[in-house]
């Protein structure tokens, strides 16, 4: 039942950078992340804090994403963290495919609220030249 | 005290696993995951199982990876889980640099040893033709 709680939380959480994805809205895509949250993105090193993560998410607005979808896969509550597996789908103007792929998110519960502290993610599609 | 004992754990089965990639040997890879343990590797679907864990590091030696070199940058333990943050090396014959990055990966304790049972990483090396 709380693994249950814990799941809804973490998916209304991600409903959220969803909603701020579709409204191009930056502040609210990095509101999702702890205060020392890292991204770590494919190609590129370890993105830490919200002023760096921001500007890593201008570049991917940048390249046209409109819309991010998350599929949340597996979720496991341990107190006030949280793991999960998704799996995501960028789209840009019209519904273009920009990119898919999976990833794992490390949540942590803070004043109540869960929300980003680890983000790892790659793409699933053959990698560009291969 | 006790997540110093995690992570001491984890260190010693990650040199387990360098080990046997410097041996070339293909089920001394494998036996670090769990039964039901995935690879979420860069550009292809998740790998589920022993069997595909095999062909993919089959797969990754036929590359000409000769050795790896695992570190741990942060440990979480939660009772049987823990949660590992870590930066990854790859090279080839004659040291050749084949590729380095970052990973999270999530370990189970079964039968008292600790294994990998979700491993995500990514490069952190520009892309291919970019």
């Amino acid at each position: 039942k709380k693994q249950k709680k814990v799941r809804a939380a973490i998916e209304a959480a991600n409903q959220e950078f969803m909603d701020a994805v579709r409204r191009g809205d930056i502040p609210g895509m990095v509101a999702v992340y702890t205060e020392d949250g890292q991204v770590l993105p494919p190609n590129a090193e370890i993105v830490s804090g919200h002023e760096a993560i921001r500007a890593f998410w201008e570049t991917i607005a940048a390249m046209g994403v409109k819309e991010a979808v998350l599929e949340t896969l597996e979720v496991e509550g341990h107190g006030d963290t949280a793991i999960e597996v998704g799996a995501y789908a960028l789209s840009g103007e019209g519904d273009q495919v920009l990119g898919r792929g999976k990833y794992i998110v490390i949540w942590k519960q803070q004043d109540g609220e869960w929300k980003w502290h680890r983000d790892i993610f790659n793409s699933s599609l053959p990698a560009p030249g291969s």
